[in-house]
């Protein structure tokens, strides 16, 4: 599709706060928060600040990603006990760190896992494709796994939103809509800059909105000093968009962030803009209208 | 060449503020001035806004837009009184008003004797071709003209920003420069949404960018409701910005701006997205190191 | 729309042979045609190796472009008393020299009696927009005349070809298909490389390719060393060609071509490739078929 | 860096012929050569139709793909017996089945001893990225493991290519690059539509070209009924091709090939086109002046 750039005809945003990922912990930025509680208090904050989504990974008591379900159905109740926010659950998890130190991925069971949890998420995440993730190891995503995974999530009518990581995953999310597994509109995440795939660029991010079908909508994930600007630009393309700390720590050049803070920006610029934000009722609204 | 992307890389943002143009007036919007004391008044509000350089037409006392070089130096010298921003003529003029109320384009040689303004204006436009403008009459821009022009502007000591309406004048300009007439780095506008001219789109956007040599500096033109985000876009991509009520007379849906608001807007968004505004003397520098 | 690249569901290629042109004369090439007799001969000889259709410019006693219609009814005839082949018109007509030697442009109302020939041609060209052609002079095209030019075709019931030098260009042939003056398919030749205009690159081609709307018949014009690979990719993404000495006087470096030797070569190549050339009985249905 | 699009300036075209691949046997198509013997009689036919480089992979005496060097050894052997066509192995081998009639992909420290083949191949390619090959399995290529194979290809002095299957991908190769890992010119082959990979469209070729260093040498690997349009794109933007029984086992609609028809195919569109077709003399002097 072609991104809209008559700024009277772009829908209300919709603003993802990612507040923690499955990488960095308080070591790098003291705010990310970790346990339920922290992540309720936080996402409270975002909602606050105009995010209608808080995308989630959780950690257990030492603070180490974990893909215990009942640490995920803790803080999605806390959570929900705050506010109406919509909760977005990221199916990769992160790195496990095993009683021994050792670290290793999730299994592709733990990840299915996800679809169980009670009270369930608003939307959960898929990643479209396997891959060389940041350079380090082979992330798998195959096509059979997130047949699966759709289907499931079907089932339990939980909204998904496509991570793509490169063009080529793009095309295994059409593939999955022509077997007729995923709802329309389709909901992409560009995510774009991690190493193994495609580096964040706006002729990428174009080349990419171009490939999707009218009527999707997208936003990109882009992380460290890129996050910024491939962000505003994409709001200026219609986009929705995602910030937080899970993609970038600082605020400013050396200057740490708070989630509440980088929503708060994503605010302003959308305000000086002309784009209205949407609230999460509006963007439960929206997930729900799809068919 | 390509944008840029690091928002660290990124240089000081030069602003433009186009504060009349040759087709708007009054009953457009009251905020557009025409005459020598309104001009420097509302150059030095955009000023004070953060604006680097006014971009500027004049118009004779009836509001009419005028070829007049008494006019022209009596409202750059006015400008020069109040503040240093840099004062930029456009070559187009604007369409003649004759007194027996028949409308016709300048001449040529009326356009070529902007060249001789004193005070000399510290920036002067070209337009890098001929085209339907606005789908009804030849604007000509011949490529003999222009040559002439860029030379006199040379010996002048004129820095010339080229206006680019299409994918044609990118190349009509790096004639010139092949013709060791034009400095480096050379300063491009791409105008876009001309009827006539290349479409408003991100994807031409880019296209522009990617054909032009690396260092050159650029920003884009347009108006009504594409402005605001195309601009924003462009700034999120390194580019400088135009602003001002010669591109869009309104602030929001059926809301008139004012020429300093658009340009205090362009500072806000800038600043939350972390570009350091240039001053008119870090401007002046930029338009002096060509070589 | 996207070029297509499956190569068993390309139509039928048309392959159109541009004869003569309103520049070169005999003095470059000695097989480029002038006399109507010698149109017919060669278009006949073009006919035989393949072309559906022949793009036509005519050329007084002397040799030299004219808009005479008497000249183009002479050629027409001829053409018609030899085979079937599509007779197309180039609506610019090329320049024409005064018996004083002075070189004029032929006037939009001369250029609009083409359409009064008879017998009429199958098909006539129009020009999309201005520019500075060659960068020596300005090509009026404005869209009043387009307009008048389309109704009155269209009145006539000649279908029309639109070459469209720049990307600014293809808007204004939107502008007219919105206004119901165009049937559909629309016919677009991508002219790449005229100095003025956009260059010839496989970029820009693409580019022009994804800005028309779906179903629409296009072919890239462009001239000299460019002239043979630019056709060839676009051959290979489903574009009709167009090949002959107004475009290109040379078979290969410093060997001089004749226009059956050019068309030969495309039919071989087509061959090789798997794509089946249209008859002119085929173009002719394809070309009716508009609606 | 951009494509090349005048024909004057393009280097020689280097041919590479895909004789066997790892997937398809003679069940799909009689042609396809398996033991050492046939394989070198069909590199002796493609070498006199017009092919550099002959791309294998070897099978067991049941026809199974298999990575036992000395049967790479024998083939190579033979064909080196035969003319001087330079022999190109890919590390991907193919898939492997076992006495029990399992499936199983080679193993990184299989693929890792390709290195080790005496007399050594000319060159080697290695796949630049894991992804969802065919959307059946992964095919791991994890950097470190690329990172190790281009160090010992270096020391055994063996040219390499690099097979790109995304635009992430490129990335990969550029990291080895400033590693200072890989000679220069880089020698890269985009492989389009294999499902898990970037889609076969004009649209990502170009873009791959687009992101490549200036100087990289380029082509394409595409399959079925794409192959042929495609790599003639590519052919007429200065790309060397490929061709072969691996990527298409078809001439035309329902036709099967042979290796040596589909080379010279290639020669004679080339030859229309106006490309001199490079001698495995000139191939290898090109390889050998990487630095």
């Amino acid at each position: 599709m072609k991104p809209e750039i008559d700024i009277t005809k772009m829908g209300k945003l919709i603003i993802t706060a990612a507040i923690t990922g499955g990488i960095h912990g308080k070591k790098a930025n003291p705010n990310i928060p970790e346990q339920p509680e922290e992540q309720a208090r936080e996402a409270y904050e975002c909602y606050n600040a105009g995010a209608a989504i808080v995308h989630l990974h959780v950690r257990d008591r030492q603070g180490v990603p974990t893909g215990d379900l009942r640490v995920y159905e803790e803080t999605i109740s806390k959570i929900k006990a705050k506010c109406n926010i919509l909760t977005q659950v990221g199916n990769g998890i992160g790195e496990i760190i095993e009683p021994d130190g050792s670290v290793r991925n999730p299994s592709l069971e733990e990840r299915m896992k996800l679809l169980e949890i009670e009270p369930k998420p608003d939307m959960i995440t898929i990643n479209a494709g396997s891959f060389d993730f940041g350079g380090t190891h082979i992330f798998p995503n195959p096509p059979d796994f997130n047949e699966k995974f759709v289907k499931r999530a079907r089932e339990r009518n939980i909204p998904v939103e496509c991570e793509c990581y490169d063009i080529g995953h793009l095309n295994n999310i059409l593939t999955l809509a022509q077997k007729g597994l995923l709802n329309k509109p389709i909901h992409f995440s560009f995510v774009l800059g991690i190493i193994g795939g495609i580096p964040s660029t706006s002729k990428n991010m174009l080349h990419m909105v171009e490939e999707i079908p009218g009527g999707s909508s997208w936003q990109v994930i882009t992380i460290s000093r890129y996050q910024l600007p491939m962000t505003v630009q994409a709001l200026c393309m219609g986009a929705n968009i995602r910030t937080g700390l899970e993609d970038n720590i600082y605020y400013s050049k050396g200057v740490l962030a708070s989630n509440a803070q980088m929503v708060e920006r994503m605010v302003k610029i959308a305000r000086e803009i002309g784009r209205e934000v949407a609230t999460p009722e509006e963007a439960r609204k929206f997930f729900a209208s799809a068919h």
